[in-house]
């Protein structure tokens, strides 16, 4: 076993649940939120610093690394721990989702997808077995099997073929876990379709995956679908493995999701923003650029104890901003991670201590 | 007195010294390099990492800083050094350089300089006792007069009138002094003639300043220009006073000037080339980018201990360069600012135990 998942601690009136997730690098507390590293860095924030701020397992993407700078260097300068000086959990996506979104003159069958490299204009292929080979070389705690993604909104129809390749795909990277140092989630697909969603978590679950994922989410779809494509999709994974919902959200979203059982999230929501200038607080967003905060000598939350906040004014982090200083990304991006990781801690002791309705209906009615 | 300066030991050889510079915000070991942080921040790095760099003292520019945010904001926020979240010593040079090099329509005059800012094509003034004003308003540890610099080449009498109006405005500054809650340094100018460099440095003196800057060199002259230039400015300058070659240079120049009896020193040559991906090392520059970087695991300088050489790899800087990654100026940054505050500590330890000239010779024959 290269991942061990348990559950601690169940919610009474919603399917939350803390966890424990051990993987070769470390331990996971979940629900979890991991910082967006795609091309194996948080944009501006070193290793050391994502220590500080209490990160326990942050995300890469295979695709990205295999291109630039190349899977195969990663592994032959000691895997990408090493390389990234980062010495916690790692999780990757496969890159499904980046060719769908990236790439040009994609063409796509049932042994994989071929297409245009946006780096050099040269054809590349991903196949299951490909994805699996690529996170095995990286050394990652948490790989991905090779998924396909439609874009939002979609017919039913198109929803389910990809649904059907997915699971063609999935079926393919299964036996291929052994090659991984780490462990290999599904993904869950079927769009906005309740019916989809649970029938293929239901497909995937027979395939006994370390984890589930659930892709296709946050994509353009309204809330409700969301959250019913969700709770279709939670309700047929086994309550004993860990739930990943790919690229989710805002620290409200991060809530309700939790309330369907999911334990772990990643999204660049933080980190963009933070070097747009626009903070995360127990107050709400902030955007720094503007001209009240220019004598504003409070932190940018005050109920914050992130390294930013112990420190710098809001009149400053807006003069860092208008003067495009880098140190402003930095800083910022140092808060809007910790507000995050946060808000984790907030609702693991919640569901813990039983109070987690109260936060749920808390943060419902503010809104972050 | 607000500045108390002593030297601990002298080298036998040659004028270099050792020394201890008392400021309201704390003490520097002297000789000592400060990182540039031009508009209140050294690019890319927080207070929190100078500190853990081992920085003493770092240096801001009064011009910059009055332009925006502005001098009265700055001060109604409690000054620069909580404005920056920086608790150490702060020096700002007055903007004499900044208003030659970058404003245009300049009119000079025996009262001071107007100009068209650069930020806005609005006319600004800057007379002797605005710039003192502005310093004490930011609450700087250490403020420089204003003083008229003249781009090299430049013909003797050029340089002789310009060296008069800076003392003229020299004169006019000094008994402002106390408006300062630190100390203030004249600046001795001449360009690359000897006789008008010892000169002034004799007329400086008798005005009584905390301390002496000596400006106008590392600016397009020869280095024997330079090292004539400066052995006649400090051979007319106290002994029991700081001295501060403003705007120099390679680690080999801090020692040569160190020979000659420098204490205090700044540049963006550490930070500037950070960011362009330019390391420097025990054994020369790096530049990171260059293909044979790619497979190497090594840390930037196998000798040394800072953050960066720690943790990363040769490898994943170029990666990060090649990438864009904002990390890679900052890790690069950490690690050139190490590099130039270790020099100033090899050079300290070496003036203390007897074998600066030995140091001096070593690095004379390798060249960083």
């Amino acid at each position: 076993m290269r991942l061990a998942f348990s559950v601690r601690t169940t919610d009474g009136a919603t399917s939350a649940r803390t966890g424990t997730l051990i993987t070769p690098h470390g331990v996971v507390d979940t629900p979890a939120f991991m910082a967006v590293g795609t091309y194996g860095a948080v944009k501006g924030i070193g290793a050391q610093d994502l220590e500080a701020i209490g990160a326990q397992i942050i995300l890469a993407n295979a695709y990205h690394l295999a291109e630039r700078p190349g899977a195969e260097r990663i592994r032959d300068l000691g895997g990408l721990h090493r390389f990234m000086g980062w010495h916690g959990p790692i999780l990757t996506d496969s890159g499904g989702y980046q060719v769908m979104s990236l790439a040009e003159r994609r063409r796509i069958d049932d042994d994989g997808v071929s297409f245009h490299s946006p780096l050099d204009g040269q054809v590349r292929r991903l196949t299951p077995e490909s994805v699996i080979d690529v996170q095995a070389a990286l050394g990652v705690d948490i790989a991905m099997v090779l998924d396909e993604c439609v874009a939002e909104p979609a017919e039913r129809d198109t929803v389910s073929a990809a649904l059907e390749r997915s699971q063609l795909w999935a079926e393919r990277c299964r036996p291929l876990a052994e090659r991984l140092s780490g462990g290999l989630f599904g993904i869950v697909q079927g769009g906005v379709f309740p019916d989809l969603r649970a029938a293929h978590a239901e497909r995937l679950v027979a395939l006994q995956f370390d984890g589930y994922a659930i892709g296709g989410l946050s994509v353009g779809e309204s809330k409700e679908q969301t959250w019913s494509a969700l709770k279709a999709a939670t309700l047929g994974l086994p309550t004993d493995r860990p739930r990943y919902v790919m690229g989710m959200g805002t620290p409200d979203d991060l809530i309700e999701a939790v309330s369907y059982g999911v334990d772990l999230f990643d999204c660049v929501l933080p980190t963009r923003h933070a070097r747009n200038g626009v903070a995360f607080t127990s107050r709400g967003r902030i955007t720094i650029r503007h001209r009240k905060y220019a004598d504003d000598a409070r932190p940018l939350d005050d109920a914050c104890c992130c390294p930013t906040c112990r420190r710098y004014s809001r009149a400053y982090l807006r003069h860092l901003k208008l003067r495009r200083e880098m140190l402003a990304g930095v800083l910022m991006t140092l808060h809007n991670l910790w507000y995050y990781l946060d808000t984790m801690r907030a609702i693991r002791q919640a569901i813990a201590s039983g109070t987690f309705a109260g936060l749920r209906a808390e943060t419902a009615s503010s809104g972050s």
